[in-house]
């Protein structure tokens, strides 16, 4: 088949952040991240949609089962971010500012290894209904 | 213009399936599609988009009309789909595994005879607000 | 406290039914149920809204623990009706019409028992985000 | 007018939390509380839906201006709790354990003195789009 | 059957309006109603939700039929002000402000005619997804 | 880094419209526009989708800031939409017809000239849940 079929997954975490550069001083940070900055972290239901291209398997129809998907996003995302201090609690963003770009970075980097590489991925995060990122972006 | 203009129609249709492999046997198919395997079926409420893109009209502004484009699918989909047995009363799963990567395909060779070739074609269809496919993938 | 808190649990189940009074004659069925009575069932992701109202508890600060009341749902009322055939897997509906008045009235029947008697029960049933029910209606 | 009119108002705030009884040893608080009782504290998105009911006044067809209304919701709610750690941040919860039962009902104690004894109060919490509370309970 | 079923149906219109009261100056009608008294209107896409309370007819188990009252509701609201300017083109607003509050007890009035008295009416009407209006009042 | 991040800000605004052709007599205006040329004007509710493509700043890990980009949609799109007449009371629309399309191309180049050639724009409208459009078309 020379068109691709996409399949998407959506999932949700919850978890506590702050915006945060260990490089400025409290009122840099406080400048430019504003009350997003909160020392005592704030929090986020962040709705995660994975999509995966690629063509349908003859034999089940499916691009890839949402099953198995389902239990990948569970097994490298959700463990390690849902109920979680994304600032405290994580590898990740020890050294990174949590902002939903690099959020969805990290995502793609921990899901990546394990979808096979004859699929396209793609990672959207809503960290509100009204903000919300893509990478890659389209 | 040199930029297209896409539009977008979004319709229902409530529909019941199973995913089934009639060259496998029962355990087979319990084994890789679990209760969505269920001889007597279960079902859904599939929200469908449909996306044209084109050069807007100068006359009317519109790429397509969405009266039009709302009755087209009502004519080539709904009728087809709604309210229906996806495996049972339709031609297009009679031999085929109603997966919504299946469907979307279906859907796409319905549409895209009837819409004019100026106009690229894609359609995402939601299963459920947390499994959805598109086609052609971006 | 005089006023009481009341505690809303989503959960979806995606099943197939048709309208069908057995008393009635072929035609009938067809004029008062329309497609919904197509012999061969279409289906719907129902969205069932559970709400336990009461006094939170002075210790936990919970009037019912969520995952408590999410557990009771699942082995009450997923078990039986998620990915099944309304009208034929399950013996809620082998005599009865699984409209969605029947089926919320079912659903709260099955967990009255499993809900101590200090606490009121309401179900919210969505057919359709355009269709739905109460029982018992406030 | 005998029957009375209801008007609602949606705010939203993000906020940091964790479930949590200090008179209990960290274990029990785990048991009871699960991963809800992380120490570092995870967050959400709440959705607060603001009900005052009385009779429209005759010269402006208003119950109570919108506008007003959630003037008062940012002054005295929002500014509170909006990217604020429930626990750490807030006077409210520096001794009661910040479940959506409580943070509901703290909610009407704040906003209660604000609106006018002529006027009904309700309050709804949607702490996710699964997990919600109202109080008074209707 | 002693508790009630109550059955929800939702429909949509479009339509235009300012709010305006025809006995004040317009610096009066601008310092109360603000931007949405601009004089050349304003609008909204208005959601509508009927509640009809009562008992399940024991041969259809409908309390009523969804199509009767959706055609009801497009017969007798949709037909007045889907697509129109409620202050120009209905004879409701022609002295009445067209005030959620205003517009919900208006439609409770034209459908209450045609709902028969052993059922309970009941209306929600959403302005925005953030403002909205209920009558009569839980 | 080779692979780019978006960032989507969504925003709402209500107005009123009419699509009216005047090179047209009325007739012709009502068949080709329906009820949506009704001379009085209708309105919706847009919800407004900026999608900006970028480089994430290695200091902020922001591609851009959301709280900028609010500002500029609010600056630059909402003060001339939001309740107003698209017809009357804006100049975009004085001898274009306000549909969807021509809205998007119309907010496309209001942003433009504000947001650096360094990043990808591009602009969802929503004038019901039902029907939207895009520019670009991806």
């Amino acid at each position: 088949m020379d068109k691709k079929v996409a399949v998407f997954r959506r999932e949700r975490f919850n978890a506590a952040h702050r915006l945060f550069n260990p490089r400025w001083d409290a009122d840099t940070n406080f400048r430019v991240f504003g009350k997003c900055s909160n020392p005592h972290y704030h929090g986020h239901n962040y709705e995660l949609e994975v999509k995966v291209t690629g063509d349908p398997d003859p034999e089940t129809g499916f691009v890839m089962d949402m099953k198995v998907l389902s239990d990948l996003i569970q097994e490298q995302v959700l463990t390690r971010f849902d109920h979680k201090n994304l600032n405290l609690d994580t590898v990740e963003f020890k050294d990174r500012n949590p902002t939903s770009e690099n959020i969805a970075v990290a995502i793609y980097n921990l899901l990546r290894p394990h979808v096979s590489e004859k699929y396209g991925l793609q990672i959207r995060l809503y960290e509100t209904p009204r903000n919300f990122v893509e990478y890659p972006a389209t």
